[in-house]
């Protein structure tokens, strides 16, 4: 299981959660990364945790003020890259161009989508991993693996059906190791979680918690 | 083969072109639709021709200032619409929103796409047709089906891949009877036009050459 | 006083709602539009009301599929047009560039703002009026006039300090002939409406009882 | 005189101009600043250079996948923003938003605008400095001094008629230090340049011949 912390623009201290995530990690063998703001990247990086970005552009080098490119994030210390969050919401044809920019810049790739539907669309774009994520359970603390299991079979049914060598990751609501071992047993190959860490009094104490349903 | 015009914001007069169309789809069986901006629906969809939406929006009733609602769209007469034309691009959620608010409006759909794996993406999200359109090609005069014959049929291919009961148009500097029977030897159902009608200075003369080729 | 009476995406009947607004604009002799969406500006129009756009986009004619040009709302019928509405909410440069399309189609203009600091911003673009509009008082049914005489006092101010010229309407939760009274006391010269007019009842009896505080 | 460098995303090594900004400020005394994507601000703020972000969301803590806080910026060094550069333009109420997210995070504020209007228009929303690039003349060489020499005056009369308290810089094609004079000469307080730095084989030679001018 791959657990990815997305850390959005929660009012948490990056450095200490990506220290207690690089502790876990350590500590049990799970695959554990942390995914920051741009400008925090590089502060969580030099953590040693798995720092990931939370969205690319698709441009290339150029005139594109403002923008955050694939290579940026990976001279940062990223590794992988979101692309589509629910918060973050792309064109199709960014979706695209964000997979082959972080696909040039060596960054590992995990898109969302809302629903089943949406899961095949991302999964024809040539993605490392999907994830489905359900806006409406988005931060509710209800784990999508128990509000809503169907829609992560059916997310992983539908992946499957255009290409099933594609890893589907599932979130929403997951915070505790119950929520990671029912995402587990439903065909979800890891889970992405935000508020359950980046919001916890004690982020390594929740990390704890969680990889202890693997 | 379906010849759909899309008459963009040309300065053309939009009565002019459906009347033309209607001329010719009554004259040799072929299906012809014209597709003008939202406020010409109504003053198009009196000539007779079948009349098509360039957009429309995902969103239900509701507070949406500015907002083109399939409803709206189906009551003006279309009863198709074009969803993320590449001068329209959509975010993802907005295509398969975009697609459920038509089929309850009792709209057909044609979905567009750059390029085939963006084509096999929407083809996952059930519309009732897709088309491929290279954005560098669109507005040049030179025909896709001879510039890039292989992204049509890679597209095709795309689609059929996710779902082979949905039939492919393609679009992008067709103007011809023989860039229309090239489009339909690649595997294509339809055309997407818009220049080489709406900017003709005898746009039945030019439909008249197009449906030739069939 | 200027009353504009903004459809939005409702599901009430656009022509009905403009012709209980033509009635009442002629019975009382004062100013009533109707802002229907754009796919509905030609049966509105048709109706004899003066009928507005509730958005353009700010190109010119050319390969802009699913745009809503200011040429062609006037061709529809539309003599005026809404810009920047918060459920349409656009770029600067947006609302300039349809400030001069609206202009070259000889559409009068109402661009509207959610507070005093962007009420002074878009006046000095040059609209032919600004409104202001308290995004979290919209569709309360808790007049601005009342809930917030303030934020329209300051308005006035805020165009006045750049062009004392351009006449301000007010909106958000007005629905009542005290509202609109109360509107005009605080420098106000015009009121946008929505739902107490489109969701009534009885459109024509809300709009008498809203004129009749003038 | 201002020299804000935006290093765009350019190909170009940002803590080379970054060193090179640096020693030019020192031993010149001019106030020279660089403004990198958000993943390399860390990196040039270790120079010691004066740094800028290139945007910022005007969103706060929360559930934002994506976005660039201020408070994230200035976290990694960051003293200042751009906001609406025209290749980042913004809605009216973001820049307004992100104005006021700036002030709270202690960074200080230069909004981009294209044309004497609207730099008049962003003036009212209460910036620290305000600049007017033409974008027809972005990255062409030809500095707007020369140009277009008119526009730099009218930006400056604009911003005063609505707060003549606003410096205003300018920007686009700016490269020597003639054209920093003739921006002088014409009123503005600063310049902002990009390739013509960011792309110099030799950066500080570039940036010594440019504030020669001054």
């Amino acid at each position: 299981m791959f657990v990815l912390v997305n850390l959005k623009a929660y009012p948490c201290d990056p450095v200490a959660v990506a220290e207690a995530a690089a502790t876990v990690a350590d500590d049990t063998g799970t695959r554990v990364a942390v995914a920051p703001q741009a400008a925090h990247l590089s502060a969580v990086a030099a953590t040693g945790v798995e720092t990931w970005a939370q969205h690319v552009s698709g441009v290339d080098h150029g005139s594109h003020t403002g923008s955050t490119l694939a290579s940026a994030v990976a001279d940062a210390g990223a590794v992988g890259t979101l692309l589509n969050h629910s918060e973050r919401r792309l064109r199709l044809a960014a979706i695209d161009a964000g997979l082959r920019a972080a696909e040039d810049a060596g960054l590992e790739t995990v898109v969302c989508a809302n629903n089943p539907p949406q899961v095949g669309a991302v999964t024809a774009l040539g993605p490392d991993m999907v994830a489905v994520e359900p806006p409406e359970l988005i931060g509710t603390g209800t784990p999508v693996s128990q509000a809503d299991p169907d829609v992560v079979e059916e997310a992983v049914a539908a992946a499957g059906r255009v290409d099933d060598d594609v890893p589907v990751l599932c979130g929403a609501g997951i915070s505790t190791g119950d929520d990671l071992a029912a995402a587990r047993d439903l065909g979800s190959e890891g889970v992405l979680l935000a508020s359950g860490v980046a919001k916890a009094d004690d982020p390594e104490a929740a990390l704890r918690d969680l990889v202890s349903g693997i």
